[in-house]
């Protein structure tokens, strides 16, 4: 099966003018998509795309673009091949190393990728990954830069082991979902009255975790926090995210004075490039919460490669693994940065929200919970109602889960009334 | 001053037809720079670039073009509020963070900007920042993210002292010119018998350090450093270079087996990204060489922001410290780090070549020498003898060292027959 087109589009929805999604460094995002359909001889095609929140989503698509000749006319049936051909052309590489603008784009064609297979199979991407052999797993991967923390045989070790209960494993997701929280009550745009709502609504639609945003003001995120902890009881996790606004000393400043309502975790406290100061930040708040409990450290959604993932769990410097569908490059490589947590004994919980990260990401961690790390404890996956009715296959969610995605491929299929109305920036929506 | 326009360019150089450039990682760099002129309201134009090897530089010159809104119409005196208006963007600043394509082309921008400044100064930027105090050089940086390494104040304190001795280290900058070293015979397409010719040649044209490039075989690279050592005995600095090629076991390996001919760095021995992995490199080889001298770890050039390249300081991962005129954001971002290496007490021996890093960095390196650290011992500045007929201001080089620069400007103004004949795809070069 060969690639005979890729085309791509560059499609955004005005979020901002309603301030959802709006954080201490984000304020007003536009959240949208490089999309991009990968065409094959087949008859059959793959939808694939990577998140952005606005300008600048034209440059993804240039790089897409860019990225195209290296795929157009060869062979997709090799995923793995595929996935470093793109990785390694010397020539874009130099753009990266495996970061920034063409590691997004990279993400966009590997998920088209593995979209396309997924159709091509009859079956859903997390159903297709665990019904792989440990060894071809592990033949996914790019192992460049990771033997010093993982090798290839530890991998398979991992997945090896993962085999026994499977079917059980598999059997208890399609009868109860996998474990969701929400981060819809959370945005920092939004008044008091309407926190409190949502976040009653949260609980009684069955979530146990939801999240705030923080890192505007200390005296309002106090404020806000007492009062999302006075509505919801001390049952209730409540995780505080700073969008990477603060600076080590400030980070610790800050959840120290929220410590008193129980944060269970602070995601992106500083910088995600700083292995060393999120290290700094957990130490220094490991006995912070009520009764000398740990405020938890995540981070994620901006860490650059597998690479960084390495280094955030070699120097312990994190207490969860935030993958993202799109910011990495793709499915391969999220498979290296699961196959690292399972090793160092870290629960992943993934970032998602945006446009179409709930749809990814949740084949990733059903694939992690039937074959890497087997475990559901602790792990859930961040859930955003915001524009999925643009997708063909949208997430369900009932009583607090992620319900089992069942269609073929990666839920990643755009309607194309969606794309042709927010198409930027000709379309009705920006007109 | 206003900017009122905003020039890009997508101008590439045809080296990969003669292998010049090639090494472990980019076997055919075609030298290229996405190219911005900055107009303004007061008769005088800006001239800045961003480096890349080929395909993709079209990316960087989209995400130029992304930029532009946020400087056209707006001041350009302020270079701190300019250079932060365009890293802080918190929609583009999404595509990075701080890395990257967009990073790569705000490099292009706040380049342009300084030789716009030094252009109306009627100085050269080395000499531009020299001038200025101590207190508004602080005020250039981007502090976010720092603070727990190096504070304002410290910096402060560290400018405040290089004051003593400043006229002096002027007059034999003016004098003997700063310290270079040569790269140029050790491209891996090179043949021995070119190797050795190039040499000596280095020798006799004053350098006392020249650099192999390394990691794509391990017999031919000790041939090769075998041959140079025995070429130019035990008194010249032979200094290797691995491109990233390496997994960290892979490096030590490799250079413990070069280790007899003494090299005097390792640069980029592993992945850019990986600060522990580095540290890990230079503590294996920390007595590797003869007579238990240590093979030093150097890197840099893909090294993504000031917030890597303090961790590699916290982390004691290196003992080079090679910045790079345009993978971070511009003399800014540089400025920081030149700070940071001179807190650490860290030499700063920057990446040149490709096309202009040269014409470049030499301002910068010439600045932390009057300014900052104070220090030329074990600091030399890459040189690498091509396409440096394409500028206005060429860097003047000889007995192995820069001539300081002393036209306005930051050197970076490209002829424009250069410009025209090798436009890419249009220019007669490509046609």
């Amino acid at each position: 099966m060969k690639v005979v087109a890729v085309d791509s589009f560059d499609i955004r929805f005005p979020t901002s003018r309603e301030l959802d999604g709006s954080d201490a460094m984000n304020p007003d995002p536009d959240y949208s998509a490089a999309y991009v359909i990968l065409r094959t001889d087949a008859g059959v095609d793959g939808y694939g795309f990577t998140f952005t929140i606005g300008r600048g989503n034209e440059v993804c698509r240039a790089a897409i673009d860019a990225l195209a000749p290296l795929v157009i006319g060869r062979d997709v049936d090799d995923l793995a091949e595929f996935s470093t051909r793109l990785t390694r052309d010397s020539q874009i590489r130099w753009l990266g190393p495996e970061k920034g603008v063409v590691h997004l784009a990279v993400a966009a064609l590997v998920n088209a990728a593995w979209d396309l297979a997924g159709r091509v199979a009859g079956k859903p991407v997390w159903r297709l990954l665990s019904d792989l052999d440990p060894g071809r797993i592990v033949e996914l991967v790019d192992w460049r830069y990771l033997t010093d923390a993982l090798t290839p045989a530890e991998a398979k070790d991992i997945l090896e082991r993962a085999r026994e209960g499977r079917d059980e494993r598999i059997a208890r997701l399609e009868r109860d979902g996998y474990p969701a929280y929400t981060t819809s009550p959370g945005w920092l745009g939004y008044e008091d009255d309407k926190l409190v709502r949502l976040a009653r609504e949260a609980v009684a639609d069955g979530y146990t975790q939801i999240k705030l945003k923080v890192g505007a003001d200390l005296a309002d995120d106090v404020r806000r926090f007492a009062l999302a902890r006075d509505t919801l009881g001390p049952d209730i996790r409540i995780a505080a995210d700073a969008n990477q606004r603060w600076d080590v000393p400030d980070a610790v400043t800050w959840m120290t004075a929220l410590a008193p309502y129980a944060p269970y975790w602070i995601e992106e406290p500083t910088s995600p490039d700083d292995v060393l100061g999120h290290a700094a930040v957990r130490r220094a708040l490991a006995t912070s919460g009520p009764g000398g409990a740990p405020i938890r450290v995540a981070t994620g959604e901006h860490v650059a490669n597998r690479v960084m993932f390495k280094q955030l769990l070699q120097a312990d410097a994190v207490d969860v693994v935030q993958i993202d569908a799109c910011r990495v490059a793709g499915v391969n490589e999220n498979i290296a940065i699961l196959l690292l947590a399972a090793k160092y004994g870290k629960p992943v919980c993934p970032h998602a929200g945006g446009v179409g990260l709930c749809e990814l990401v949740q084949h990733l961690s059903m694939f992690d919970y039937v074959a890497v790390s087997g475990r559901l404890d602790d792990r859930v996956i961040e859930y955003v109602d915001h524009l999925h009715e643009h997708f063909v296959d949208p997430v369900v969610i009932s009583n607090g889960a992620y319900r089992v995605p069942t269609a073929p491929g990666f839920s990643a299929r755009m309607h194309e009334e969606s794309m042709s109305r927010y198409a930027f920036p000709g379309g009705a929506a920006w007109r």
